[in-house]
């Protein structure tokens, strides 16, 4: 393990969120904030003595290998979501320093899940600084630092393993042939369309505070809340440019890409993106047809089952109504679009379409490989064969999901709380989605559970952001023998 | 598809039914219950009369391939349960016939859930045969099939696909060089443990007919009762006895098999009993510290928490405590020990725990691959290499493990329960368990649901008995296709 290679890198994680703090830190001084601001100052102050410390172990050499690339994904985003925490926590706007972890963690990873009841008292630079953590961790942090240092001098390696890890989806491909370019491309399609959500969110009449926040929520489809009742105040036309923001948020930004440079027929035929509108739609049918009884009109229903379904698939977790106190079919759907999630290569969370589809595919193979044992067939995506190592990858990757949530929901039933709180707020943290059910539900929060039980669920985002590997990776005794240190 | 050699052996499994209907006319007949008798000649009659239609179709060829295996398991699964339904539904001991069928696709599937609140009522002969339906389908009704007819005269073919597709666990394996002998030897072990337990059972002061039914559903690890309160009214020691054997039928056949030819080490080393007992283990002392504060003494809790592991571990689904009473941290551990099952090649449903063995290392080797992406490993498991197709083929069995459990959740999700109650019904009856939680738990039964509900349970505990792809492969429109008659 090349540790000073990984202290080098995370050093300059640190040296862009101190960056990012700084208009949250504009923000507590215009609104003369003044616990913000000593809170941010300090915050700042501290993050950068440990950069300065970090920075004085000279990497010796160059070694970057997969499980370097994951250790660093892993620990960059425990160490900045502990760093991020301290401003709510030294301004006094949060008193438990656990429950500045939960928010912070639930920021970066996009989860949008909070054990805060009331978000509307918090000063203005820390509601501008949680929700600018959605923005952030949306597209990832290690992604900006790659689209913005020149990657030649590291060489494509470190960068790939980078990339690689904490990137979502079970392929992750390059737009261009050098990675620094797919970074910055990914970051420019990422600003253009925050600021086009921006421009609707304004010519709408909302507020200009508002309206940053909620396009940094949205673009991250992270679904952290400025108001106690997250969208549920904001007027229709508001709700539905969120609405449909959030579901093409939730698109793989390769197709942006593609239809971009006007390769219309590969857009349109992507595969995950039919099987995720498919999904978008049928779902948002059943679920206008099912409640149409709780609703004056048509319209009001379908508007209601579109931002539910949109929020939940693309686990940005925002909503305007309180679905849990919808029919249970349409309860039942919300739970597995929840575990389901959206498109890889978007800012959503989730198991991924394209994974989904994958494991049909590997279905439908394996069926026919116990009736035919010796026909030999792939699976093919989007024309093209799919390796055995991405099949395998996906299978895998299915069981650790499975894995984790079975872990995670037997722990935190130490808590007591009802079994459909504890399995929905796992699903919910572990897809980065936000609300889950009963306690924790639209109207409910997190703080029903201890600290203990908030560790475990700030975990479980964390994992289900990076995909499980990079956190495994580093919780593995074997990664830290002493025998492969450089 | 050989659809004139599937009729036949379909007719042969029938007659097999009639026979083991026979006991139970008797019983109608010695107490003179005269609604059962007439029910069960009727349905006797009905039976042989579709029999003698279907021996009029003679094979013209012996071809018989891994899909003729899957589709003739399914069919007589499905068949049996139909026709075993009538004898319920004729003596008019069951009113609704969607009843009757849940009634006895619960028994043959070995799941033992109900949606009769008044057992007791029922007449003795439809008693019996409910309880004998547990210790048929526990073995398996084709696997008696092979032990009784010569398979040399119809090939080994067709025997090692029908016992692949009937019998559990993700490797199939002989334990002598024939079929006939590996089937015989199976029932030989499976009526002895039975015989034994009845011994015990009798000792304890158990009356003849409740030791009978009780060992039929002990051994089948499918838990029908025949009374109200499931073993809640049995003495201490008839409670500890049934216990026993419960965590004794969910063991791997093969290592009585090793144990009977005094081949001690390769039994006692085997990985997935010596896991099956360490998660028994753990289990039980957890729930005994975690449920104490309810008992007067640690060996009562200890009693309780013991009998409840064992029956939901083993997929008995035996209660002698409302489980529904205990903390959330008990009623989760009960919950995913539902989920896991006992071992393979036992009368137990489940996951299995050598599947959860197999998924684990999988993940291991990933994760070293991923690290190492040149460096092959293979899955070890009792000292031998796994081939890549058990591997794989738990993989997607977990794919399409979760898919038809979430499926099925959707579905009954229409019943507008709670969220709950749908789940842990379709985990419960998937895995063939029995009781579930809240509406379904030891205190409910599965009367809360619509007839439509019912059968979709139903087809559930038929999936899952026959562990997914038999059924599957029936319900595909590509197996029926025309160009493949013979």
């Amino acid at each position: 393990m090349n540790r000073r290679m990984i202290a080098r890198l995370i050093a300059y994680t640190l040296i862009i969120e101190v960056i990012a703090m700084l208009p949250a830190l504009g923000i507590s001084l215009a609104h003369q904030e003044s616990d913000s601001v000593r809170g941010f100052l300090l915050s700042i102050g501290i993050i950068l003595a440990c950069c300065a410390l970090l920075l004085l172990f000279r990497p010796r050499s160059k070694t970057f290998y997969a499980g370097e690339g994951f250790v660093t994904t892993a620990l960059s985003w425990i160490i900045i979501s502990l760093f991020g925490a301290l401003p709510l926590w030294l301004s006094g706007a949060v008193a438990n320093p656990v429950d500045c972890f939960f928010e912070i963690v639930s920021g970066f990873t996009t989860t949008g899940a909070s054990v805060l009841s009331d978000v509307e008292s918090l000063p203005r630079g820390i509601l501008y600084w949680r929700s600018f953590t959605n923005w952030l961790g949306g597209m990832g942090v290690l992604v900006f630092l790659l689209a913005i240092t020149s990657t030649q001098k590291k060489g494509e390696g470190s960068s790939l393993h980078l990339l690689r890890a904490e990137s979502p989806g079970p392929i992750v491909g390059k737009l261009m042939p050098k990675l620094k370019q797919t970074a910055v491309i990914l970051y420019a399609i990422y600003l253009v369309m925050s600021l086009l959500e921006l421009i609707f969110l304004l010519a709408g009449g909302m507020p200009l505070f508002d309206s940053f926040c909620t396009v940094f929520a949205t673009a991250g489809t992270g679904g952290v809340c400025i108001k106690n009742d997250s969208m549920m105040s904001y007027s229709p036309y508001l709700q539905t440019v969120v609405g449909i923001f959030m579901a093409l948020f939730g698109v793989n930004f390769s197709i942006f890409y593609l239809l971009l440079t006007r390769q219309f027929a590969r857009a349109l035929f992507d595969e995950e993106v039919r099987a995720y509108l498919a999904v978008m739609a049928v779902s948002v049918l059943l679920i206008t047809l099912n409640i149409l009884p709780l609703y004056h009109t048509f319209g009001e229903a379908l508007q209601h089952s579109f931002f539910q379904v949109a929020s939940i698939i693309t686990t940005t977790g925002y909503v305007t109504a309180d679905y849990g106190l919808w029919p249970g079919f349409s309860q039942t759907i919300l739970l597995l679009l929840m575990a389901i999630g959206a498109c890889a290569g978007s800012t959503g969370g989730g198991y991924k379409i394209s994974r989904l589809l994958i494991s049909f595919k590997s279905v439908k193979k394996e069926i026919s490989r116990m009736l035919h044992p010796r026909a030999v067939k792939a699976v093919h995506m989007n024309g093209k064969t799919l390796d055995n190592t991405v099949t395998k990858g996906v299978s895998v990757y299915t069981t650790v999901y499975c894995a984790i949530i079975l872990l995670s929901f037997l722990l935190i039933s130490l808590d007591n709380q009802g079994i459909l709180t504890n399995i929905t707020a796992v699903l919910s943290c572990t897809n980065n989605v936000g609300p889950g059910m009963d306690a924790v539900g639209p109207s409910g929060n997190y703080n029903v559970f201890s600290n203990f039980g908030k560790i475990i669920l700030a975990l479980d985002m964390l994992l289900g952001r990076l995909e499980f590997f990079p956190m495994l990776i580093l919780m593995m005794p074997s990664t830290w023998k002493r025998k492969s240190l450089h």
